[in-house]
């Protein structure tokens, strides 16, 4: 498996670049708009066709590449059936795959951050988008955000899988660049919980300022990062 | 191999944990001094025993934190037999190796950036330091840097690995967070040079501004980032 983790300092968010072999498809997962010539430049010095761009849910905190890699690459941009983005050439969903070749990513849908967030799960590891962070958790205090349904995805999904899976999240903003299931499970804050209840009460009781750049991104983001905001 | 890149954003410096198995013993790469806490956290939470911090090269950009962790967990610091930094528990050289269980570097000697800038080599990857960075080459401007010595570490030793050898800087400015021996061949702006006197060219005609931290730093680490500077 070819393999790369890129990050955007503006944002703190992590993109990866994956394909099953050199010469081969490539699937970008969180690609940020200003980044789109580094990945066009990454994708092409490495001998790979980006076949498909997906975004794990629409983000509030940069503007998504989705749009304007389809415009340059002809691939395919795809979010989850519950994101807001009529703009996505494919729409997935729990239970199926994004292959590049015969590297499958294998959709859960993980719904908490937002509603139409998602994680997808290949070999050893597994991009958890802002639902589960390096010794946190993403947010649930807008666009749909529920802890009930994030303490759901978390407990019920995300660490039921093997302990020594590595996770990727979609930022970082403390240095950290991957984990472990089974790190998460001992070691992150959030997760040191007796039940739903007290997760619900813990996130209910954060004080979070909004992100700086939520209200140009979310518009623009449910419409692939390129259409005017209406 | 328990395997961990850590960023500093301040200075972009990659700090790199390694060890051979859970519960064993720990090396660190790189560490920065104002990140001693996490590192700490980090290595008890992975349950192992940190035996060893080294440095690739005296750094110009950022504190180290050999003294204060060996101050803190009893660990071997270590640098290079060209550094003057006579804090140092073992001053290692070219062919040697320093290990953490049965995870061993092998030491490369690859001045350039400066005259004490060392590689570590294990498994399939490669730490750099600042001698090869991604997409780029360490300044050889201070520090007894020297362009012809930096071309001979590079096309004579690093750029010898196999192609496919990872590759893992002391620094990225834009977002990368590993190569390979083959792409830095084909692809780095800086290795497409026709002979050492295209090189020595090149590096010559940079204009930079010192970094920042220079007048602190350096000589802050020679003394292992602990002692008074005098």
């Amino acid at each position: 498996m070819i393999f790369r983790q890129l990050f955007d300092r503006t944002s703190s968010t992590y993109t990866y670049l994956l394909a099953e072999r050199s010469g081969g498809e490539a699937l970008l997962i969180d690609p940020v708009l200003e980044n789109t010539e580094q990945y066009i430049q990454l994708i092409d010095e490495l001998d790979l066709k980006l076949v498909m761009a997906v975004d794990t849910h629409i983000h509030a905190d940069h503007v998504t590449a989705l749009g304007t890699l389809r415009e340059r690459t002809d691939c395919v941009s795809a979010m989850g059936e519950k994101a807001e983005a009529e703009c996505v050439s494919v729409k997935f969903k729990e239970g199926e795959k994004l292959c590049a070749d015969n590297l499958c990513l294998d959709v859960l849908y993980t719904p908490g951050h937002t509603s139409d967030s998602y994680s997808f799960r290949v070999a050893d590891r597994v991009f958890t988008g802002d639902t589960m962070l390096i010794r946190g958790t993403g947010r649930t205090d807008f666009q749909n955000g529920d802890p009930a349904a994030q303490y759901d995805s978390l407990f019920g999904k995300l660490l039921t899988l093997p302990e020594e899976t590595l996770v990727y999240p979609a930022h970082d903003y403390n240095g950290m660049t991957v984990s472990t299931i089974g790190e998460e499970k001992r070691f992150s804050p959030r997760l040191q919980v007796a039940d739903k209840q007290a997760y619900i009460d813990l996130m209910n009781g954060l004080v979070l300022d909004d992100p700086k750049l939520m209200d140009v991104a979310v518009p623009s983001n449910r419409k692939c990062g390129v259409a005017a905001v209406s």
